[in-house]
């Protein structure tokens, strides 16, 4: 989209535009994910496209090319190579990460800038969703919620009791034409022990919070200026400028400058408290790709006897096995007579578990990095 | 020794010279053993040494450096680096292999030409022995024992019922002076089953054959012109050429010409029918190293949890893990969680497996031959 202004049409459709943040290592999937080549970067589902690009691919039938990306400086390159399509006043680099309340209200803020009537939706680059269709039926309900004057979570029926994510119960439908799905928040909930968990899902109130929300920019502005003033002013003066020859000026003096604070406390709780929110409830497939046993449930890759190959170059001999093995190199991989294994091979680091072990991988980067060994990290 | 003639002295310690065949590429241990780098190029027990090099530093204060070895032609700059000490005339390459017979049979030539009093020592490259002076002593018996005019193996006493060896059955003592505990040799026996080898281990009679001996050259010679006259008539043609300038014409042209037989049927089973063959047992502690559980058992190498680690540049890092992991490489293992493994990490190969299946490598070298994979092999 560039610097022109996008008109506000008929429909809200119209007036939205997707955001991507691009950023999290995915520390969980060390070797293969790291600081330099993070989750997004990759394709973990043996789709032939990497995150970041069938992102941007499911929603390019309703946002067009108008799509703006944050990511961290240092993977400017690599996202450029994967979205041609985005311009360079549409990439918005980190210099140094600031979590996602500086990230999206820096999105929101330049979006707001340009068209003080944009409806934003944010959708993390690293997570996979299938089908793209029920994925987009719900965005769609969702910017007519927005349109509506709420900030809308897309939130995820739970296919079983997880403890790995936040909730969101969901109230009284708000019958808005275009959004028959469309309920009220009653509130945001921490991730769950297993007993509270399975009452949740038991009680069909619950749907798991993805992350992904669609608003209108001036919404989510509003509560971002009542709730982190210090942040809405900073981000406030580098949206001004963000279209004219001082960009770059202006960003490297405010950015180091904000506060760190996650979207969640920034805007989408006090919003919720508020009675602004609503949530769409998905009925689409969705993972966040935790670990690497996930990576293994994913996958439509090869399969070689009961072992689920990632990798183009892998070449994996198997005998009385089966896992997952992740190749990011053409070695031959021999496994013999070694059941429910994990294994990521790349370059320069190797790691072995299992798929019960695989949650623990974070803790052995946390090692790793007290060891000093941060050169694989 | 080169071409100097060796004096025969009183002692027949002064007779003996040591031959090391230094062949069998080690498949149970691929992929860090494989043709281009066969097992005895290895350090396999952490000692800083290869097992080859070991060998020879075990063999040297009984032969110093009169030793002949018996190697392919793809390893001689490999065995020229690890024994400096080795001359041109002493290094017998095998420019394809012709099975033991051959191999032993071309050394026992070369050194009856030379000298025909000269008690040869048979010993493989790439077994692990300790303490080597135990297994010097049993050396310095066979050699007065192959003085009083015998082939002799030297045989090990069995610590368990292994279903993996061959059994010597010894018979009378000998009352040689110098060699109070060789005896004779009644019979050879294959592998057995685990009840058989159970019985063999409780009679106190059987021995492990290792494939050890020492024997006088000339009777060896005897032996092989007795029942393989082919064999014998073309290692004589090559021994006859050795030391002259025609000695790679000749053996260019005769080596492939030679039958394919092992050393075990072509001299030491039929001399052992004549009562020409006596064993000394030995009390060292021997292994040949068989597969990765083996490189794990034998291994004085620093320890990470319950983890042995093999390989200079490794850099393990473990959780709740144990097991081996042979590391050819410089990356970063990460083992999370899983027991009882096996990992060897060379630059174009990985193996996983567990201990108790690191007998099946072969099968999987064998199937990746069948793929076609060779180049890693």
């Amino acid at each position: 989209m560039s610097n022109d202004k996008v008109t506000s049409q008929d429909s809200p459709l119209s007036r939205f535009i997707a955001v991507i943040p691009a950023g999290g290592v995915g520390t969980r999937l060390w070797p293969l994910s790291r600081a330099a080549a993070p989750k997004f970067l990759h394709d973990l589902t043996g789709s032939g496209s990497t995150l970041l690009r069938a992102t941007y691919d499911r929603l390019e039938p309703l946002a067009g090319n108008r799509v703006l990306v944050v990511t961290g400086v240092a993977h400017r390159a690599a996202v450029c190579r994967q979205l041609p399509e985005v311009q360079d006043g549409d990439l918005v680099l980190e210099s140094e990460p600031k979590d996602s309340g500086a990230a999206i209200g820096l999105a929101a803020a330049i979006l707001h800038q340009r068209d003080p009537d944009t409806i934003m939706g944010s959708f993390a680059a690293d997570h996979v969703i299938s089908p793209d269709g029920l994925f987009q039926d719900a965005v769609r309900e969702a910017i007519h919620t927005a349109a509506a004057g709420k900030i809308v979570t897309i939130g995820i029926k739970p296919t079983h009791p997880s403890t790995g994510f936040g909730y969101i119960r969901s109230g009284n439908s708000l019958h808005i034409p275009g959004a028959s799905s469309a309920q009220a928040v009653v509130e945001f909930v921490e991730k769950p022990d297993e007993d509270v968990a399975q009452q949740y899902v038991d009680s069909g109130e619950y749907v798991w919070n993805a992350g992904m929300f669609v608003a209108p920019v001036s919404l989510m502005l509003k509560h971002l200026e009542a709730n982190q003033p210090e942040l809405f002013n900073g981000l406030q003066e580098i949206a001004e400028a963000w279209d004219t020859p001082q960009r770059d000026e202006v960003t490297a003096r405010i950015w180091p400058t904000l506060p760190k604070i996650a979207i969640d406390y920034a805007v989408a709780e006090p919003a919720a408290a508020a009675g602004d929110v609503a949530v769409v409830p998905g009925s689409f497939r969705w993972d966040d790709v935790g670990d690497f046993a996930s990576v293994g449930r994913l996958n439509s890759a090869k399969e070689v006897d009961e072992v689920t190959v990632l990798g183009e170059g892998a070449r994996v001999f198997t005998e009385n096995a089966s896992g997952v093995v992740v190749s990011d190199t053409k070695r031959v991989i021999a496994l013999i007579g070694i059941k429910d294994v994990v294994i990521v091979d790349t370059p320069d680091a190797l790691l072995v578990t299992t798929k019960q072990h695989s949650q623990r991988v974070k803790q052995a980067v946390d090692a790793l990095k007290a060891s000093g060994d941060t050169d694989v990290l």
